[in-house]
């Protein structure tokens, strides 16, 4: 089994299914196509139909989107608990997850992350302007703290134990470190922070960014 | 049992979800909250949390995702076969349809619906202009040929019988028969077309249509 991903430094996409993959305990080989290279086009398409990472090859078949791969996780490993075994948790989880990988443009378009600006490591950039970041933060803030109030009793994922949307979610916790947003200003009473803390202190997440300052040599 | 959505003349993501549900035979109300006007966000504001449609009311809850949504519905009803019940079709279903939940924004952007560009009825606008419009259609030729040549056998649609990705494509179609696009141009031998015809000929979205029609008074 085989995931490839772009740079571990940037690749938010990536992220989310390896951090899924580790949650299961998975076994697999990583295959890092760098982006942004005069190859990478050509690269990208010898692993992936859609010409996009992350994909997984698996059983002779490459499944070609971060969540069509953690739903197959799900299936594959049921003992990881990827969703909320709560029926009413898990239709909120899935909600929350397809939220973040259909939505949240204008999140992703002012803070992209790329050779100049990284998910992980010490470097700072000032907080972008965007006409439409406040209200896609408003909404995270919202969701986030929504969620830690109804299921804070659970643990300190956003519904309790660790779950999907927690994975989708820790590139937005990245970006929000990486752009010094400060979440305050759009609506937060220290939950959403608090959670967005605990993403990025994840061993799993820690490990990805001990391997992208490694690769980049910072 | 409620679902909210936007106008039937133009709300694509609403069609997905409204699609899975009638194939499931699920009873269900729609509420329509008419976009475009100076009430709509606190209207959306009042069902959806993400200000969003499609939402998805039931048993207490809000599914405020058309994704998770369609999972919910696999979940609540697996008579309805809504995923592919081969595994290896059933992961290929999932890529495909999260590839369109999170992707083809050139195409989404060029070929945007709206009051003046319904995805029901007579009405013909020319091919727009876009830079990323024909990767879009190529990405979508391909795809479409490619699960065409292995799933003939088993029906018309995209995996043989109507599944998810049906649903998630039938908006495609749409755009594709209003900005009046050849696919011819984007690679396609005809299997693509035909396909796109046959996802616009489904008894479920002729009754979409007419009720779109009959909403508009055209």
């Amino acid at each position: 089994m085989e995931l490839v991903i772009g740079d571990k430094a940037y690749s938010t996409w990536s992220l989310r299914p390896w951090l899924v993959l580790k949650h299961c305990g998975a076994s697999f080989d990583e295959i890092v196509v760098p982006l942004n290279q005069p190859d990478t086009d050509r690269r990208l398409r010898e692993h992936s139909p859609s010409g996009l990472v992350p994909v997984l090859k698996v059983d002779g078949e490459v499944i070609w989107d971060s969540m069509a791969i953690a739903v197959w996780a799900a299936e594959r490993y049921p003992e990881a608990r990827l969703w909320p075994a709560d029926a009413h948790a898990r239709w909120l989880a899935r909600s929350a997850a397809c939220e973040m990988h259909g939505g949240f443009s204008a999140l992703r378009t002012a803070c992209s992350t790329g050779p100049d600006h990284w998910m992980v490591g010490p470097s700072r950039a000032p907080a972008p302007q965007h006409p439409g970041l406040d209200k896609d933060l408003r909404r995270i803030v919202e969701l986030w703290r929504g969620m830690r109030d109804r299921f804070r009793g659970g643990g300190p994922y956003l519904f309790g134990e660790w779950s999907v949307p927690d994975a989708f979610f820790t590139p937005v916790a990245a970006r929000i470190r990486h752009f010094q947003l400060d979440l305050a200003t759009h609506g937060d009473d220290g939950t959403a922070q608090a959670y967005a803390d605990t993403l990025l202190a994840h061993p799993d997440f820690l490990q990805w960014e001990a391997d992208a300052l490694a690769s980049t040599g910072a």
